[in-house]
């Protein structure tokens, strides 16, 4: 069990950075000017630096790994893992689908992750042996069995332009399941794996911020994780396959292709 | 100016519509077993039905377009096109993503549209000559004018199996925007295009219904309407390409690709 106040925290750090980006989101209509890009840039690190400051006061001592500032490197046994905003393109076009993401680790194992929705006033929670929780509703993966009948949802890098590798995987899927969802926040996105809304969701060059909420939340929902080849996956390799489980070996066959 | 009564028909119907949708949402997980393909189709023949009633009750000789029934086939100079959900395949699976879109056709011409998303509790309105709305603000195209910066949106059609010639319009826009969507709601993008959320949108295989209501939304919002070739477009043609007017011509020369 985690203490209580550790959840406090990183409970109160989610919703002040959710916060932050609602008081700025719809004020900047695109990102194609540069003053605008750089009011995107602000509200990513004020949010950032509020949630720093929030787990700085109660665990000075912890480290943390945040996606603007990089890594406080303390020699602690927790470290706190932090996306101040996750789907920057949708937020700077102001297409509703974004989050805060957090999660914890202790000792190398992740303990807690936490994502929050600003806009749907969603909050995702789970705990290491707890379970995953919506607005403190038990949540599970999907039962379903077959590819076919799947939503699945990915993304692609930023870099696309160059590395065109997951537009193949994209045309396989399309072809293979129902439909691929491609709505442009993976951590949003693992937590809908989670709560039965997709079925599978995959996607390279990703970052520890993306993704390890969203991690532990599959796992807690009864979900399965890996890498590409199907082994046991890292929120530091770049790469993660996400599913209900059942659908899991489907997905990689079609990744293999 | 259209009469008042018309407008307030049309609000009580999508209103009671994303209504009936809401008490029977989450109710059914996914679409792979018999018994729940059938809940799905439920909601979705309730919805219009009740929608279909409001219309009937007040305007008795209209004509109605709707995606279960078909046409009614009244000599009515007032056609009334509904899509009393928008967005099966999410709806199927808990996705929160989707919709009750109804449009008015007066001789021929959209002079009313109205989408309602019961999720968000957005309600999108444009009427003929008086602008675009979102819950009572009206709204406006993006500025965005490269595609380059832009982030588009499409959908694929359900027999994607059989015509893949979508996934190279995907492939081509993708290294050409900023990034693509795929939501999964016809007349949500078209709306959010319309709000300056997406500064484009192309779609084939579509219905009336699907896109009637959105239309209209687009040009009122100062946005621009065609088919694949730049020429105008007709709701009963298909095929769409919805843009701010600003990319418009760079998305043709990608389509043309």
């Amino acid at each position: 069990m985690i203490e209580e106040k550790l959840k406090r925290v990183a409970l109160k750090a989610v919703k002040e950075g959710g916060s932050i980006l609602m008081q700025h989101f719809g004020k900047v209509k695109s990102i194609d000017y540069k003053g605008e890009i750089n009011l995107v840039t602000e509200a990513d690190r004020q949010s950032e630096q509020r949630i720093i400051s929030i787990i700085k006061d109660k665990y000075p001592d912890h480290r943390i790994l945040a996606e603007e500032t990089g890594d406080s490197g303390e020699s602690s046994p927790f470290k706190w893992i932090i996306d101040p905003l996750d789907g920057t393109t949708n937020y700077a076009h102001t297409y509703p689908c974004f989050c805060v993401s957090l999660a914890i680790e202790h000792e190398g194992e992740l303990i807690y992750g936490i994502v929050y929705d600003p806009v749907r006033k969603e909050l995702f929670i789970a705990e290491k042996g707890e379970g995953s929780y919506l607005n403190g509703k038990m949540i599970k993966v999907s039962p379903t069995d077959e590819l076919n009948h799947s939503l699945l949802c990915t993304g692609f890098p930023y870099d696309v332009r160059d590395d065109e590798s997951n537009i193949v995987n994209f045309r396989n899927f399309l072809v293979k399941s129902q439909a691929v969802r491609r709505d442009g926040s993976a951590a949003l996105d693992l937590c809908y794996v989670a709560a039965g809304r997709f079925d599978g969701f995959w996607e390279q060059k990703l970052f520890p911020w993306d993704i390890a909420a969203g991690s532990l939340l599959i796992t807690e929902a009864g979900g399965k994780l890996s890498n590409f080849n199907g082994e046991k996956s890292s929120i530091y390799a770049a790469e993660i396959v996400a599913s209900n489980g059942i659908i899991h070996h489907q997905m990689m066959d079609v990744l293999k292709t």
